[in-house]
């Protein structure tokens, strides 16, 4: 099954990989730096759209990058803590929203026709939900390793720029467990309404997690395995993406709380890693600010979404698109002879 | 001149327009909100995608409307106050970035094409600035009847979303001078650097700002005298612009201080005028976010952008039209057959 998905990749190159990983070009950006200044606008009139700009082009190292083929990618994944009652919908909905994605009636396939972004969705053994994390590891070594390739090899070569999502009923317990795993605090810091629990829903949520935490504690002090233990595949996955998308030096739109506490698995893994990562927006599930805070990371967008699907880092393509439309097609003041400061 | 512009409308043709304004058809909002909750998602997944999806339907009578024809208009005009010094560009700027529009150069005409939106760039006299405000009122009231109807004709009857921005060199003084006007407080409240002043250069903008509001005293108890006395050709047409798009009911994103400070004149005209209208963005311009909060407006986007030329408001036309695009091309629970909560 790994090498039919894998084509001789295996966990230990990634993590090769990760640890040998590029970085953003600095003579690129430079370049950019400059170009920016010589711009038909007052300096730093566009805010954050320089700064997004400058940091794409030192990535791609291209001084007047452009964004034409952004990808999105939705993975989906089961979750044995579901079937304790953990979210407010029943665990077929995962599969059955694989298919509403695939027949375009999903949020995520009309937020990607209006970012002009392509998906895919990987659905990851939805007949086979994980182990309830409560009793021991949610995943084996080797399901890890699957999940993690199905990850690394959905990035498409030739995209440049990418949104990593997910799909998965109870994953938003799963998602808190790894937080309080990653970062310390008690599980309440962690739990949020995910789709929509009631009260007595979120102090059930609360408990499962702390059992999780338990069950797992032997886990805690290395973050692969703080993952393989309380994750699932779909975010495993997510790992493997944002991982190929650096080796590949495609910038990466974070989406909300699951997405981004699972990238912070990376950068609790080697500090810095998620330097080609931007927070598309800040969800209202509770702890995804807390998350990014500990991510140093300012969300693009907030607007109260907590969708997951990809859907908010979606979003937020057009604003980067937007910054670098302007960077690299606005005129300088030379150029247009427009007259400087006074 | 008037009636080559006009085609016979007038100001007050344009007044009694206001008083007997459409509102949003609320029958239409009630049906937009049942279609809301059948979708395949959470309820209150998607934030403020779904309360914006609701506003646009109501005022386009559509359950399940789409944007496919937004329009940003750019008006520009040049002030008196500009020769006191107000700016640090010199005042031939407005005149050159007006070329550098049309030869596709600027910042908006990029934003633009990321938004497929069509852009309109009117300029108001250029060769004939606004009088000095400090030594009475800026416009006539045939100047400002003229401009208004420049705003007023300017709107294509087809678009079914609007953006309005300026161009004027030494408008966030004039700006800041009207929302001093229309809202009280001091100078001090509503002046900031606009394209970039010194410490010395915002001294002066305070005093001059102060001298406009005493020469022009008598003008403050109507709204629409203190915007002919402090405001500028292109701040009277996007009220024009913001007007005519009402009776065509056609929504309006506003961008930043100048546009919201021109904006704030209808509200205060008539309360509740500005219903058609979201805020596209808070500009990092100072007194933006006081003005917004006046209109009880939360800007959509957060970005430190503070260029003007309608920038901010068309970063935003992406987000409403994912919000259409979301409420209006998903399917609903029944017809993708996906459970609901349990």
């Amino acid at each position: 099954m790994k090498n039919i998905i894998s084509n001789a990749i295996s966990k230990k190159d990634i993590m090769e990989s990760i640890s040998s990983a590029p970085n953003k070009d600095e003579k690129i950006i430079k370049s950019a730096v400059h170009r920016n200044s010589q711009l038909t606008k007052p300096v730093g009139a566009l805010g954050r759209l320089e700064e997004l700009a400058i940091w794409y082009c030192g990535w791609r190292q291209d001084p007047k990058a452009l964004i034409k083929n952004p990808q999105v990618i939705v993975f989906a994944g089961n979750h044995g803590v579901a079937s304790l009652g953990v979210s407010a919908f029943p665990q077929e909905v995962t599969a059955q929203m694989v298919i509403n994605f695939e027949r375009q009636g999903a949020a995520i396939n009309q937020l990607c026709e209006v970012a002009g972004a392509t998906l895919k969705v990987h659905s990851l053994e939805l007949d086979k939900p994980t182990n309830d994390f409560t009793k021991g590891a949610a995943l084996s070594s080797d399901e890890f390793e699957t999940a993690l390739l199905v990850g690394w090899n959905s990035v498409d070569n030739a995209a440049d720029l990418l949104v990593v999502g997910e799909m998965g009923i109870g994953n938003t317990t799963s998602a808190a467990a790894l937080a309080c795993g990653l970062f310390g605090g008690v599980a309440e810091d962690w739990v949020g309404r995910g789709t929509g629990v009631t009260d007595e829903g979120l102090i059930l949520k609360v408990s499962v997690v702390k059992d999780g935490l338990k069950a797992n504690e032997a886990a805690l002090s290395n973050p692969l395995e703080v993952l393989r233990c309380l994750g699932g595949r779909e975010m495993v996955a997510m790992v493997g993406a944002i991982s190929r998308a650096r080796s590949l030096r495609i910038p990466v739109i974070l989406d909300g709380f699951i997405c981004s506490t699972s990238a912070a698995v990376l950068e609790k893994y080697k500090p810095g890693f998620l330097d080609h990562c931007v927070a598309g927006h800040l969800s209202s599930e509770g702890a995804h600010s807390k998350v990014l805070k500990q991510l140093n990371k300012t969300p693009l967008i907030d607007l109260n979404l907590r969708l997951g699907e990809a859907s908010g880092g979606t979003l937020a393509i057009n604003i980067i698109k937007s910054a670098l439309a302007c960077h690299s097609g606005m005129a300088t003041f030379e150029e247009a002879a427009v007259s400087g400061k006074s």
